[in-house]
């Protein structure tokens, strides 16, 4: 699919390490790569307004096909104007497809070449999402980037089913990619092989010749170590299309931006940064931080000295831990938006060095400082 | 008490009712009045930063010394510098002294001349409050308005025990008054009474004989009538001082602040604007609203029209219904923001008509497009 909406310009590489700096142009605007996506499963990045998202430093934030399939549906969103007059946000959004969320469903699913049938983790009411159905809903999102329906493969599986579910992706890329017809809308392809290397690699190169504008990597972070995800990106890279923005799948932490991005990685996107914030544990420069702790009660200081996020510019640590312990709202807000202001900035930062070829030195002093011992 | 960090200016009297129009000058600024005072039960508004509050156009807010003395304890607030600090706002606070939520313990609690012994609600563990402890906790806290450690009786009660109670709240109010010596806290007084004219009355003349800065007027909006607390607000009007400021303790619905400013009252507080919209449920100029209601579902249109906060002048009630059904924590904050700029304004509006004479137009227009079947 081509489409003049839609385009992936590679700025530069650095010198150091070859890593990829890029700007992702769409109908909403302009996504500098590397990009931390944040997610906003239900139309709303959890806990926060559209417009702290703009002022955290958002530039796409990612929604979820399964979940508003279900509730609101996407007639209601098509009718609102599509998901970005919903939310009220003007930026780039992506929606995946689904595929994940219904492999995620396990014994609720049944999975033949048509599509995936599944009931509702709500009701229970009978379901069924296919490639083609999976466009449908999400042309009516009205989303920025679509992703194809695809076929997930748990951790550990064994070379045939892993093959088996690459081949029926495959397929299903081709369906993706033949019923999709929205204009301003971008597909992306998406990578799988498990943790096979000749399947991810016949993926890379079988989606690559069916020119998508862009590529997801999927099935990664699904129980495996993290050096197998990375062996997975290093064997891939070369395959990729260097002129195609790559988008690791679900993958959000800060020790993983700074593998991906040395492995050519464009794009992230996971809940981890939220999720954690609401359970009272903050990313630091140091490392994570679980303010839930006792030993923070009395601690005036901010979550972290040198970060310019709201939170940390006029709250402390024992004030939020206070509001923490005693179940306010405002407790899980002044953490997400640490949390989510701390990614971002990373990826700032990551750019930055890129830009200015040392993204090397940058991963040298993100180990020297980041104690991975606190990265539970 | 006297106090010059503290004073109350009566500007001036509205001529078509007499509702008054005021400012109480306070160490941490001044508070225009009638007021409605938001609620940061556990230091914090639910859901709600500081900052938005002042963006909203809150002037003061409220805090419970019961909670913080719970969680986190006066001391440690009093180590970050009081309430203020603590939780980053710089306006003025106002918190109460404890005796109505020890008298909401019912079981839980036993009341002697020398105070209230009582289990907490979180842990069971034995506490005591007396006058001379509330008055030690509120001097650390910090806040600009303290509350005399009252005794409140329940709807209905019979005179004997409403007069004990009464009698008790005079004489602990006396202790409060000896032990409360901080300079830059007001202290106020409370009425009591019950729903017995003769008592009430009794109590408003003993406590302007000991001249207090300001008057709460307590045990009223326990589960009585309305009209039975406008009665009761009528009585006691000619007997509270006109230069002391009157603050009618735990009110808080729109037809209240009318009806009660109109009997001469300055301050109001109440949980009740976040508590419904974290329910769902949104005040209009016309009545609440249930927002998660299915009638609202493709409703595109703002909670209200011509409301001029956030939430209205962004989402559509489609989008905030669908973040309340899904639980997000953000459809309790739209909601919540809605509701506290509601009462805000609606005093902002009740202000300007005093200032301008025209109260009583002000109430008949009020009623006449305030539908008070919708007020449940």
């Amino acid at each position: 699919m081509s489409n003049k909406n839609f385009s992936f310009e590679l700025i530069k590489t650095d010198k150091q390490t070859g890593a990829r700096l890029g700007v992702v142009h769409t109908p909403h605007g302009d996504i500098p790569t590397p990009i931390y996506m944040p997610v906003g499963t239900q139309a709303c990045v959890k806990a926060m307004t559209s417009h702290e998202m703009d002022e955290l430093g958002a530039k796409i934030i990612l929604s979820n096909t399964y979940h508003l399939h279900l509730r609101p549906g996407e007639d209601l969103i098509d009718r609102a104007g599509g998901l970005h007059d919903f939310m009220c946000w003007d930026k780039p959004v992506l929606t995946d497809s689904g595929g994940f969320q219904v492999f995620s469903l396990a014994a609720l699913r049944k999975i033949t070449e048509e599509g995936v049938s599944f009931r509702s983790h709500l009701d229970g009411s009978k379901r069924f999402i296919s490639p083609e159905v999976s466009m449908d809903i999400q042309q009516k999102l009205g989303s920025d980037i679509a992703m194809a329906f695809d076929v997930c493969s748990a951790y550990p599986c064994d070379h045939r089913t892993a093959e088996e579910a690459m081949h029926r992706t495959h397929r299903w890329a081709e369906r993706c990619k033949q019923h999709h017809t929205r204009k301003d809308q971008a597909l992306f392809g998406i990578v799988q092989g498990a943790f096979y290397k000749d399947l991810r690699i016949e993926s890379a190169k079988t989606l690559a010749d069916m020119d998508f504008p862009g590529y997801g990597i999927g099935g990664l972070s699904v129980g495996e170590p993290k050096p197998v995800m990375y062996e997975m990106l290093e064997e891939i890279e070369p395959f990729m299309p260097k002129e195609k923005p790559r988008y690791l799948m679900g993958v959000g932490s800060p020790d993983c931006f700074v593998e991906g991005v040395l492995r050519g990685v464009d794009m992230f996107d996971c809940v981890l940064a939220t999720r954690i914030a609401r359970n009272g544990t903050v990313f630091t420069r140091h490392g994570r931080l679980v303010i839930r702790n006792a030993e923070y009660a009395e601690d005036f200081r901010p979550l972290e000295d040198d970060c310019d996020c709201y939170t940390c510019r006029h709250y402390s640590r024992a004030y939020i831990r206070h509001l923490l312990k005693v179940g306010e709202i405002t407790g899980a807000r002044l953490t997400s938006i640490h949390n989510l202001r701390f990614l971002i900035r990373m990826m700032e930062d990551i750019r930055q060095a890129i830009l200015e070829d040392r993204f090397g030195d940058y991963r040298k002093e993100f180990y020297e400082r980041y104690d991975m011992t606190r990265n539970f």
